[in-house]
Parts: structure tokens; C-alpha cells; sequence
């Protein structure tokens, strides 16, 4: 087998299916930006695009597979010969070069998408695996909408991709249909009942149009997936994709939940590359985003305040540090206790007691529900 | 039992822990105006404030009282006597008031937050519900930081209570720590171990801070928890709170998985309620956000869009109208295909043949690599 079965890889899409999104649209030497800092961040695999799609995605394959060495460079075609043949001549340069086919797997998508059957579409997807394979030893199929296909069908069609030479296997919930307990249940099946399945990695893709995509991939995890299709900030079409960052910190914070199951992703990255890419991509991540959003790591609640600075771990499930932030905030507002006020005025370098500060936070709770936030200067005005 | 064990109660907490957020300060009238669009889409219960907290949050829980009919008014408190005294007060014109108390369960708040042994938070939090309940009926209790609690003890929490009087025990996973079959699998040793269970409702309080809160609360819904407490787009402490339209829309399309249970409330509510939210409280919602996301329903690659406009459902679990949305979008950009390039070509009055429109796809094809997105005014640029 060519993959590590006891690795999890991290297949970074933002590239490919982050970049496809309205307004997101980066030039050459902007993929090849982030796509070095993706190689930093440790990813193994970078979809770097869909090369007969325009002129401009071949030309940004071509040139990302010039400038990264350490990485997987993935090509996505759909499940015919030209798209393939363009899909191998744009990854001519790639040092780990990766072909990405395949077709839709659910009666829905054959009929309505293909006007097609069953069986002439497993034809199809068996020889855009042998057309790839004559080109690349990577080739990795995806079964379009297998979230919504039938489960004997999608076993019978995976085991034909594999026995055809694919090497990775991905099972996309294209839609984001699929509850955590069923795409975790469709993986295991795939595990079970697909012969040769040991000679591939299982890849999960999930997107978030009811909020569960990461869920999604970390099920498909604890069944056996090995490989994650992500993106930064979990960007990606309509709803978008399962976030990078996410998975990367379930995994470090769950760690004894995947024993010998390990990635490469160094999270000290995450501040800096979700940032860019925000930036690059005029992609505003919103506050409460996880791991990555301006308040994902400010304590606001008095209660939360109080019990974090009598113990971070009380209030505090990863450290800012690891994902690259400097420190926790504490953030006064009229919700905010005693022991935070405290806090913040001897940080500014008042040193009261009981009854003083007694006094002042009752001023304070005044101040701070005609204001909203209050900063330093309305510190330094309320004890004058 | 106070409450219907076949129904699913959506507690919405964007007027408590998402109104703490740093920025997201509202004026007793913003609330109320909030407050009432609540009680139009359905939601059973509206934490209304931490009274005790400040006499902003204290008067708000007033006059929410006396604004709001036919939900339940919730105010919340510490397990102390003059919390609960302030928060009964603050009810006093609720036709429906129920009292929220509690403290915290794991190991970690009761050693470094209270300073305690398990024995003496227990009386407490039993002391708690019994002076909650001299002055109301419904009363909540929060085991506060239970996703980390040590579950024997949890169990005996959560009986003592419920024998104390409390009508619904809310489990919150404060720290947003847990994954899904972990929270699920607490609330189903709950259900299964503690004897006077079925006196109560179970509630889910689920943080995002590894993305799991959607799926931590459906897990618990699997389970047997029966209220959900959650927010308008996910707003709250640090990651945020579940996402109310998310829970709801997942038991919407997957309703056959929860059979015998519905909830009230109306899903064509959520883009309006959504935008007003997000606007008066200063809290951006990001395009890739699940459901009330700008890009939530928009399509834009070329397979997707083909697919999409020969059969919605291809692509679409959800109609956007289903959430008060007027119509997916089809944006033309370097990825999509013919199919959506002659989709708005005809929308704007032009019929091309076959020939023709292959000559104006390739001329779309550099224009949109060059240009990003391309409006009608391009479209009919390029055909002249």
C-alpha cells in the first residue's frame, strides 16, 4: 500500500474547493503563497485545482507543482479521459503528483445528473481510474454524494476503484446530508464489507450545511478514516468544508481518544495562515468561529472571568498559545465580576481593597451598561 | 411532569450568553424587540438575563417579563440565596417564569473555582432548586462544566436535584469539550441511571470551541435529552453557543430519525431573524455560516451548477425558501461551467446555439480568470 495506514492525513483543499467560491477567486502567485505556507503548516496533500476547468486553474497548477517539493500536489478531474489528460499534463512538474476522479455514486445524481445506470457509471469510474493510473501511481477516487448513495452500491463500486489501482478512496457528503452516527456508520460498513479496502486509504469530505462537517470527519475517523479533505476557516461551497483547524485541535485535544494516530500539523500556525487566508480570500471569519474566531479564546461572563483567573483550565480546554495567539482575553462589560475589575486595575496598577472595590464596581456595573465595553481609559476615569 | 416528554424544547439563550459577548450589548428595548421576533419563530423558552449580574440585566429581565406571553421568561442565577431572591424578583410579571440555578460538577470547578468537596456542592446545589422552587414551579439546574464531570457523581447530582424539585436538568458541556458520542453517551447513562429521570427534561448547553456544538446536541437529542438551549447564529461565550437554526433545520430534514418528536418552531423565520441579530449586535455572521450564511445556498462550480440546474436536489438538502430565503444563486465565475453561463445568458434574453455558446465560453473563461466575478453588465460586454 503507498499510504500509512496509521497516519492521518490532511488533505487541504482551500485551493481548490475554498478558492471555487464566489469573490474568493486568488492569481497564481497568491496560491503559491498560501501553498507554502500550507507546506509549513504540515499538510500532506494540497488540491491545487480543477485544470480544465479555465485556462488560468491549469496555469496555477502548473506553477504550485513547480514551487512546493514536500507535499502531495492533488489535480481534481471528473471521470473522463480529456479531463484527466489535461489534469496529468498541468502536475508535469509535481514531485508527488496526485490524480483526484471520479463521478457521482448516489441514484439520485445518476439519474438526474448523469441520465445514466448503475452499471455504466461504475464502468466510467473504472476506467477514469485506469486512464489516471497510466499517468500517476497516486490516484484517488471520489464517489460524488455517496452521503446520499445506496450503501451496497457505493461498497460495490469502491471495491472496483481499488481493485482498478485507486490509492485513496474518498467518500464525499457532497451535500452535507449525513448525521455524525450515519456517515461514521457508512464508513464502518466500507470497512467491513469492502474486501480489498486495506490496499486504499478512506478519505472523508464532508461539508457544513447543517453545521456537522467537522462531526462528520472526526466519525469517519473513529471508523476508519485515515485521510481528511479540509480547508482553512472551513471555507468552501456553500456552507463550506470541514475546517483544518478543527480537526487538527479535536485530534490534539482527544489524542488518547486515537491512539498511535497521529498528523503533522504544527496548530501554532493556525492564527497566522486563517488570517491570510481571511485577508487574501475576503473571506471574513466571523467572532465566534472556533479556534480561530476574534473571541474564540475571551472570557467575557463575570462567572467565566472569576473562575478562569483563579485557574485557567477551568475555563480553558486549549491553550491560546498552541494555536499561535498571544494570550486569553478578559473582556469587562457589564456582565463582568469583582475579580475581573480587580484584574485589569491592578494590571494598570491600582491596588484596592474589599470595601473600595466595593465601591467601584458599583459605579462600574453604571458605567458599563449605559457603555458596553470599557477600556483603560474608562478605568482610569472611574477611579479619579 | 411539568413538561411533554415528545416534544423538543428550544431554549434560546441569545439575551443571556450570547448578549455577554464583548460588542454584543443590547438596551432593554433591543431586547424586547428581539424578544418578540423570538416568540414568533417558535421558541419555547428565552433566557432573558442574569439578573443579580447588573441593574441594566435586572430590569431587562423585567420588562421582558411584561413584553413576552406565551414563552417561558427564564432568568439565571448562581446556587446562591440572593441570586435566586434577585432572579425571582426580576419574574415577578413572567406569566410563565422559570428560575435557572446551578453550579459547577467536575472535579476541576469544585476544587479550583469553589474551593469545595463534592459533598458541600451537592448541598448546595440541592439547597439552590429547593429556594428556587419556593418561589416558582419551573426550575432548571445547570451541573455546571459537566462534559468534564466524573460521571457517578454527575448521576448523583442530577437525582438529588430532580428529587429537590427541579423540572428540567441541563448538562452543559461548558468548556465545549466533548465530541459527539462522548455527550451523547452521558446523557444516555443519565437516562439509564438515575431513577427519578423520567421526572425531569434533560437539557443540552453545548459550546463550539472544537465546532461540536451542533453535533453534541444532536447527540444528546438521540439520547433522550429533550430541550436544546441554543442561539441565533451561534452567538455566545468565547466559540459561541449552539446554533439554533442549525439544530432546528437538522430535525427538519432528518425528521424520520426522531420520530414522534417536533418541534415549534417556524424555519421561514431564520433569515430575517438571523440578519437583525447579527446587525444589532454588532456580531458578524461569515458567508460560509450553515443556513443564514450569504453564500449558504449559492452555487459556483461548474459540476455543481450543472447539476444543480438540471435537478435542485442534486445539490439542495434544503430549499432556501424553506428558511425565508428568496432563491439559490448561480455566480459565474472561472469555475463554472457552459451550463450556468447559458442559464444566465438566457435569463438576460440571449438564445445561443451550441457553436455559439462554446465561442463566448471561452472568451468567459479569460475574462473571468482575469475578473473574479462577472455580473450581467459583463455578460452583456461579451457578447458584443
Amino acid at each position: 500500500m503507498l499510504h500509512d495506514p496509521n497516519h492521518l492525513y490532511i488533505f487541504d483543499t482551500t485551493l481548490r474547493d475554498g478558492e471555487q467560491v464566489p469573490g474568493c477567486q486568488l492569481t497564481t502567485s497568491e496560491k503559491i503563497d498560501i501553498a507554502k505556507d500550507l507546506e509549513l503548516l504540515g499538510v500532506d496533500i494540497i488540491e491545487a485545482g480543477f485544470p480544465v476547468s479555465s485556462p488560468g486553474d491549469f496555469q496555477s497548477v502548473v506553477e504550485l507543482s513547480k514551487a512546493v517539493d514536500n507535499v502531495i500536489i492533488c489535480a481534481l478531474t471528473r471521470a473522463n479521459k480529456n479531463d484527466i489528460d489535461v489534469a496529468a499534463d498541468a502536475l508535469k512538474y509535481a514531485k508527488r503528483p496526485r490524480i483526484h476522479t471520479g463521478i457521482g455514486s448516489s441514484d439520485m445524481h445518476i439519474q438526474y445528473k448523469f441520465n445514466s445506470t448503475r452499471e455504466e457509471i461504475l464502468e466510467r469510474a473504472v476506467a477514469a481510474v485506469k486512464h489516471a493510473k497510466s499517468y500517476v501511481e497516486d490516484v484517488e477516487f471520489y464517489a460524488e454524494d455517496a452521503g446520499r448513495a445506496d450503501l451496497a452500491y457505493l461498497a460495490k463500486m469502491v471495491e472496483a476503484v481499488i481493485a482498478a489501482g485507486a490509492t485513496v478512496v474518498n467518500i464525499p457528503d457532497t451535500n452535507g446530508y449525513c448525521l455524525p452516527d450515519q456517515y461514521g456508520a457508512k464508513i464502518k460498513y466500507l470497512k467491513e464489507n469492502v474486501k480489498n479496502i486495506d490496499e486504499a486509504i478512506i478519505s472523508a469530505h464532508c461539508h457544513n450545511d447543517l453545521g456537522l462537517a467537522t462531526a462528520n470527519s472526526i466519525a469517519a475517523v473513529q471508523n476508519g478514516a485515515r485521510q481528511v479533505e479540509c480547508t482553512i476557516n472551513g471555507i468552501g461551497e456553500r456552507a463550506g468544508n470541514t475546517s483544518l483547524e478543527e480537526v487538527a485541535m479535536i485530534m490534539q485535544v482527544h489524542a488518547n481518544q486515537f491512539p498511535g494516530l497521529s498528523s503533522s500539523i504544527n496548530s501554532k500556525m493556525f492564527t497566522h495562515i486563517s488570517r491570510k487566508v481571511s485577508s487574501m480570500m475576503r473571506m471574513p471569519v466571523q467572532p465566534n468561529k472556533a479556534i480561530v474566531g476574534k473571541n474564540a479564546f475571551a472570557h467575557s461572563s463575570g462567572i467565566h472571568q472569576d473562575g478562569f483567573l483563579k485557574h485557567r483550565e477551568n475555563y480553558e480546554i486549549i491553550r491560546p498559545e498552541d494555536v499561535g495567539l498571544a494570550e486569553a482575553d478578559i473582556i469587562l462589560t457589564a456582565r463582568s465580576g469583582r475579580h475581573a475589575l480587580k484584574h485589569h486595575l491592578e494590571r494598570l496598577g491600582y491596588q484596592l481593597d474589599k470595601d473600595n472595590l466595593a465601591v467601584i464596581y458599583e459605579k462600574f456595573l453604571i458605567m458599563a451598561d449605559a457603555k458596553k465595553d470599557i477600556n483603560d481609559e474608562d478605568l482610569h476615569t472611574l477611579l479619579k
